[in-house]
């Protein structure tokens, strides 16, 4: 997310209780988690595991509990819980807006889109030209759509992402301020779910069709002309690339990548990134004509089981 | 899809730019995709490999896009692009009326039925009497629904189907004409979808049941007193007769057949048509009793392996 | 559910058409299907097999369709159809009350709560402090929700258990008169369902995160601080101990336990209880580490059956 206008880092040292190393002066222009960060950006890190990878990603700013030499060209915010300040400024630079209608007095729509009874459009949506919108779909706040989408009834774009950090005493919430970006002619089944990204966006590539009860996670990128069918779940940061095909109920894991042209098989399950061009099933998936010939392999067993007897 | 009158041949010639081949004075009594057609019918075909098939179909009328001989009593319209030309028709005749209430002013509700606060109705909906359709369920334009049907929340009713032409630049959908008919004593879980047919009906046998999150493609046939666990899902065009149960989590690929009183265990994947009768496992299913003597097989695969190397 | 006020026996004997067995002055304090009764329940039963079950349960009071010795401190009811009987008090004394208003005139709703736009709360529905309920969910009659809860877009709480009794003419619904409690800091997804019990609660424990469209059937026990990723479904009567985490699409069969702490690996199916504090994967679900040597076994197969041969 970047801010509206930039803020010096001693303001947002002082808003979360922190201390600042290095230049108090310089400008945040933008706050994001670290799969996101880009220059300008104040990002934080709590794990002695993460130090390094923070210190040198392209963040300008970095929240950080430890005491390190500061960066070149960077600065730094001490704190002992950068978790909760990192939370602490999210939810001061996007605060959530309760709605008294259903379309919000924020959102704006464009010229020949049609919105059918009991959707909902939360503050700061745009939604372009020449859209249908069915009945009781929910669209959450900051959502940018495209022209010519179609969303059908009962779909949810931009719920917060599933994010979470255990603390001993629960689960502690990551405040989401990504948004959902929808390109042109993406048409959208059914009770699907689409969410927002954690601090950058979800993208569904221009040209996407999606069956019903689709989900797709936070900070999922989903490229051109891809072809999702019926009950197919997508994790977080996962990058499907143009013209790919996943079939009913495939299921792909966090933090991977499908390459371009890609089939999936139903019911399978993608555990890791896969290659484009191919063509695959399984629960882990495998190249379906290895898939094949293995099941055909398992029907041999018992006349194997029958030879080694005699 | 039947038009409310029937149109002369000519007529929808010079709506989709297309050439008659035969007598344009015939009239057409409906517009059907392949799979549906019925005499009276106009279809399309745009692949050589379906020529054939659909010029021996129950169809009278064929837009193709090959100069070929009249069949006997058959009427053709010569058009380069077959399914934009049936597109085209289907738009003129079942155009999309967006509603103004959550009550559509042209549906039709029975006696004793119950809407729920949320619940939207659409456009030339029949629902018969004594129905409980909860809160923020969404049903389609031109649904039928019968007696004593139950629809739990949030569930959608008549979305359209999810078919699309590949083309060079992206994939072009095939508007749906179908409707979804829900007979009497049905009741259906909340979150569910139901898709209409593509130009044909989606239908639900009487007294059949359905948990939450349960999906049924276009087309579909669902006989009488069947039963679906949460989160099944049906594609289009499939088959399922009388007295059929499907656990939880269960995927049925398209255009099969499922047998009056098979059962098919959790978490299956359907690949093909099942006898009816039996019970299945697996994905690919089989028939349970051999699928668990393979999972017994596999058990044995550490010894076998010991022994070979002995 | 406990009646508002005792009911003598005699009452109900009437009520349903049936005979008393025992001492008709005696109160009842509720109705209970077997799986939930307590002192002072009338439950029933109507099978041969369960006969001993239901007299020797902490049911006060059971409708039978047998002439049975009354057991000591307790009284019976016979019918000829103890199910309809048992349906027919459930009727009387858990009323249907159709919503005039998207915020039913009985629900009570804490301080600091906020409703977005479209959301359904039902009759008797209580909600604790400082939730967020956004747009299109829709909560049942008689729910109960804790403080700091977010339920986000088009979930469903509290929709009827999906239980049916198979008679030679169709299914019989069993009446649902059970509740949800959603305790303190839970955070439900998008699309989402959680059923009310058949008779008793569907509870959610404190601090569990929910990812969208994950089911919950009726008279389930979730406990502490689990973490069920997308479209995860539970069947009914499971119960799921403190620190479960399920990750996406895994499965979960009726009637059984999950461990305190066990994790279940992505698309698994659980048909049977699972001991806590380990780590699962498969469907039928194994030891990880077990199932993850089993698939390096079946890689070795064509090895195998080359060795055979020679």
């Amino acid at each position: 997310m970047k801010f509206s206008t930039s803020v010096p880092l001693s303001q947002l040292a002082q808003l979360t209780a922190s201390r600042v190393m290095g230049d108090g002066s310089l400008l945040v222009t933008g706050i994001n988690e670290i799969h996101k960060v880009e220059s300008g950006d104040l990002t934080f890190v709590d794990h002695p595991k993460y130090y390094d990878k923070a210190l040198q990603s392209a963040a300008t700013f970095i929240i950080i509990n430890k005491e390190v030499d500061v960066p070149p060209g960077k600065a730094l915010l001490y704190s002992n819980d950068p978790f909760t300040a990192y939370n602490t400024i999210v939810r001061k630079y996007r605060t959530f807006e309760p709605s008294k209608s259903a379309l919000s007095e924020t959102a704006k729509i464009g010229e020949g889109t049609i919105i059918q009874p009991g959707a909902f459009v939360g503050q700061h949506v745009v939604i372009g030209k020449n859209c249908l919108i069915h009945s009781n779909v929910s669209i959450y706040d900051h959502t940018i759509i495209g022209d010519d989408v179609i969303i059908h009834a009962n779909t949810v774009i931009g719920a917060d992402a599933f994010y979470f950090k255990r603390r001993p005493e629960g689960y502690d919430k990551m405040i989401s301020c990504g948004r959902v970006i929808i390109h042109n002619k993406v048409e959208i089944g059914a009770c699907c779910t689409i969410d927002k990204g954690v601090s950058g966006d979800t993208i569904i590539g221009e040209g996407s069709k999606m069956d019903n009860m689709v989900h797709i996670g936070h900070d999922t990128v989903v490229g051109k002309n891809c072809l999702f069918a019926g009950q197919v779940g997508i994790a977080g940061v996962v990058t499907i690339e143009d013209d790919v095909i996943l079939w009913g109920q495939v299921g792909v894991q966090k933090d991977l990548t499908i390459g371009k042209g890609a089939v999936v098989l139903g019911k399978s399950g993608v555990p890791k990134s896969l290659e484009g061009g191919k063509t695959y099933f399984g629960s882990p998936t495998q190249e379906a004509r290895e898939k094949m010939k293995e099941l055909a392999f398992i029907k041999q067993l018992p006349s194997i089981i029958e030879k080694l007897k005699s």
